[in-house]
């Protein structure tokens, strides 16, 4: 099966989507991803979610909320960024803005007054790189290819810097057995304690919350939609009655289950 | 009183500055902003910390829960984009990435098939406007000077586009009384039901939880630091009681007041 993400070859993303299908095509923005998988243009697609320096990937969890998609699996990534180039000689380093922001305190020290400037991908960065020499990238070494070198290594702030991605699939291959799962929650409406109410039913069940993201609903300042993971499948009887509060208390919004769906670690 | 904020002139922030300080001076990024304000060399700082549709400005929450500063006052810019250039006949649009993404729904309909290139700031894309007739920019109209034209007005995907600022002293100027509040909570342990603990001490004394925001810690993929903002002031008792109650939970971590502290609305 192939699988849509973000591209070009040799992003995290492409080395995420290897592990998970036969062969690996590619978009320029994880929205595209989503909307290509949500109409059906692409039948799987890989989207980074999270990474353990810089956070949330806030355009995939839009995409997600936005579109008609299921999570399928979870796919964590461990992230290795080297610096490379043609030579030392080089006068600006490019790569993705939280490529960029992982490796920022190698940076402050080893070259403080180089141009830090983002572009669309790592491999984009790459690419850049190969084509002027006064120009190097932040990317897995593998992609160290022809002229370019590896000028250092495992430059990423912290050792501990994996992201996880999600595969993807229409809504109508979502599964209800796995180890964890995805809900999006729109209350539609605010109050004192809301939160809190939206939490207890897991709580109430012994149900792990492990990540609460809120994003924006852009209606209005202080107005949020809810990304709810747990580890927990939609086939226990627990997490269906969970749900089932959560969704008596947002009935002047929605809540979707994105998914039940197991998890895959990639070695280094 | 000067205060610093993200230049260069005719940023957002630059408008939130003005309205708060004598005088504004220019710096590159929030870090720089909150590190100068904590080390002393500069009395005040103004940094953008959320917009109701992009969401968190997720630097700024990392240098403030990384820097010893105190938040004085919180500052609600309306947010208006204008697309800026010489003329119709540009080739591209530059702006910071959020002003991107608050256009994009714009940018999709009218100009589907032209360059979008992020760039540091608003005000940085109307200079690359101004020396660059290919070149257009979004920002508040009232930049568009000299040669420059507003081709369009109130460009971002919605109305309610508000940008939220804070503003920032030394450690030693944080205050108790407002009308909200500011607390980053590193727990330094995770167990189930452990963010249902953190809330629990808020809402079982009738404190409105106005935002809470996950950011990674650093140490592992799922291991987070929260932002949290409530709508008391810390020199109520049920403020002080919730916070001890927090900082016990968290005795493995810490937890700081950034302060308490009021709201000003700027007018269009």
């Amino acid at each position: 099966m192939d699988a849509l993400t973000l591209g070009p070859e040799g992003t995290y993303s492409h080395r995420a989507a290897s592990a998970v299908a036969d062969s690996v095509s590619f978009a320029e923005s994880m929205t595209a991803i989503v909307d290509a998988v949500a109409s059906g243009r692409h039948t799987r697609g890989v989207v980074p979610i999270e990474n353990s320096i810089e956070g949330s990937v806030t355009e995939s969890l839009d995409a997600l909320a936005a579109g008609q998609v299921a999570v399928l699996e979870e796919v964590i990534v461990p992230i290795r960024h080297a610096l490379i180039a043609q030579s030392e000689a080089f006068e600006s380093v490019e790569s993705h803005s939280q490529a960029l922001g992982q490796s920022r305190e190698y940076l402050d020290r080893h070259y403080p007054d180089v141009d830090r400037d983002p572009v669309a991908s790592t491999a984009r960065s790459v690419e850049r790189a190969r084509e002027d020499a006064s120009i190097a990238a932040i990317a897995h070494p593998d992609n160290a290819t022809d002229a370019l070198q590896v000028l250092d290594t495992d430059i990423q702030d912290r050792d501990s810097n994996v992201t996880r991605f999600f595969v993807i699939g229409p809504s109508d291959d979502r599964r209800d057995a796995g180890s964890k799962s995805t809900f999006v929650v729109d209350p539609g409406v605010d109050h004192p304690g809301l939160l809190l109410e939206l939490l207890e039913p897991f709580a109430d069940r012994d149900i792990n919350l492990t990540r609460l993201e809120s994003r924006p609903s852009g209606r209005e300042l202080g107005d949020y939609v809810f990304h709810v993971d747990v580890e927990a499948g939609l086939n226990e009887d627990r997490t269906r009655d969970a749900l089932a509060e959560i969704e008596a208390l947002a009935s002047d919004g929605w809540v979707r289950h994105l998914g039940s769906y197991d998890t895959r670690r990639l070695d280094e």
